[in-house]
């Protein structure tokens, strides 16, 4: 298997709808004070939009960054989207310029926004149909209640995380937390299947509450299948039947080996790719 | 005892040597892939400048940014130092324009600098004579050794650390980890004093090196003063006969109240306050 390289460089970006360049006094730059969204586009229509908005707006309350109206955010993602066949779209969404020196923000900030879309198909069929091989990597994500689930700026971990995959025939590397506990992948979440239980990490103390994660939890309680969000070790890891994982781009990644253990795409990881793919190939919204 | 307020923007702003806006590529925008250095500067010279760019190099080498050669980088700080009497220059240095999509650097990116000055005075005299008024923060500092010590760009801890301080008469507020550890204050180091034994926390963990902590540990060992750097929790504060507060900006602040506990600036503090002071007052470099 072979990934699909992401498009290098983005066909267009915008600063608060504008082409331009971004103030040196931004707080995304200062302090990764801010969010971001990654937005899979096809035929023209952006995937899932109102969950990156929901999340989006959840984000921004958690932070007290004051967003430009859902409306505002809506349309510019959408006008994006339309002016190109299939595409990502990076949303970021920082605290603004700062108004003062200091960690402290004065509220008196305007929120940034900055859209960045890279043309070009974005799935991987080979990776969806034959599943990829994953390595457990050697970096222990922080746990922090107050930052966990946000998809924010601070994302030197992952920075560094990936960095540690240089074989080009491993597309994720599995992260524990410093305590100990199964987290996700680098740009990934990940679920797994113990007999005909499907279970996915809490993502309390850290990670990232992924879109598609939330997606495939929805669509499988809505198809009785019984699911846990729950604390996992390296144990649920060695006992499982089916490992898979999740991103707003690549839809779910089937583990076919883990760390030199083989695994097959089983019957609950076909099952749901199945239910989601009406929801991944044509152009849908929530 | 009221705290200089901050000058609230910088007089002069340079992105790689030039009076221009940032690409909204920026990887430091992106993930806070990058790190910054906060020099004190004055008459016109910039304070331990030789610690600061030393700093940043080791934090260069750790996250594999190729920085211009030091003496482009020193040449631009002493330049924007004497430009003007006082000032604090704020140096941010990033990855760079990203050259890709996602997490991965591909090695072929450039380092950005963004160097801002603040005019003005920076020290606070009654802070550093009557001592300042301290608290226990509510947010627990993520804990991993990859990013320990650096003075990175990841700082929305800082920031919603800092968010909690509301209190105007409250200076600073002392940070766990979230495995229990006393760390540093959400923008300084702190120094206790238990007997004659001057100790400051281990920050292998989490928690960033700062210039002023490894200045005061070099004075102190300097003169003498047992001093060890070592795991600390909050028993070692209830137990503090003299608690201190470092950074590069302030210097040493006395803590006169931690928690409603009244302390006062006892002898150690007071000698490494004299210890330090020329190199505080006068423009002195190392």
């Amino acid at each position: 298997v072979t990934r699909t390289p992401s498009p290098a460089q983005p066909d267009l970006v915008l600063v608060n709808g504008e082409p331009s360049g971004l103030s040196p006094l931004d707080r995304g730059l200062h302090f990764g004070d801010g969010l971001f969204e990654t937005i899979a586009c096809c035929q023209g229509r952006a995937r899932f939009l109102s969950l990156h908005l929901e999340r989006l707006a959840l984000g921004c309350e958690r932070l007290q960054i004051r967003l430009a109206t859902e409306g505002v955010v809506r349309r510019e993602i959408e006008r994006l989207a339309a002016g190109t066949g299939d595409s990502l779209i990076k949303l970021i969404v920082t605290r603004g310029a700062a108004t003062a020196r200091g960690y402290s923000w004065v509220g008196d900030e305007s929120a940034t926004r900055v859209a960045l879309r890279y043309p070009g198909p974005h799935g991987d069929e080979a990776a969806a149909r034959d599943g990829v091989r994953v390595r457990i990597g050697g970096l222990r994500l922080g746990e922090n209640a107050a930052l966990a689930g946000l998809k924010h700026l601070n994302r030197l971990e992952n920075v560094l995380a990936r960095s540690e995959l240089r074989a080009n025939d491993v597309a994720e590397l599995l992260l524990f937390s410093s305590s100990g506990t199964l987290v996700s992948g680098t740009m990934s979440n990940v679920f797994i299947v113990h007999n005909d239980r499907l279970m996915t990490p809490r993502l309390d103390l850290c990670g990232v509450l992924g879109v598609m994660r939330r997606v495939v939890l929805r669509e499988a309680a809505g198809a009785g299948i019984t699911v846990e969000e729950r604390v996992m070790a390296a144990d649920d890891l060695n006992r499982a039947h089916e490992i898979f994982l999740t991103n707003a781009r690549m839809g779910i990644w089937p583990v076919r080996e883990l760390e030199g253990r083989m695994l097959s795409p089983g019957g609950m990881t076909r099952r749901l790719q199945a239910l989601m793919k009406p929801m991944l190939v044509g152009p849908a919204d929530a």
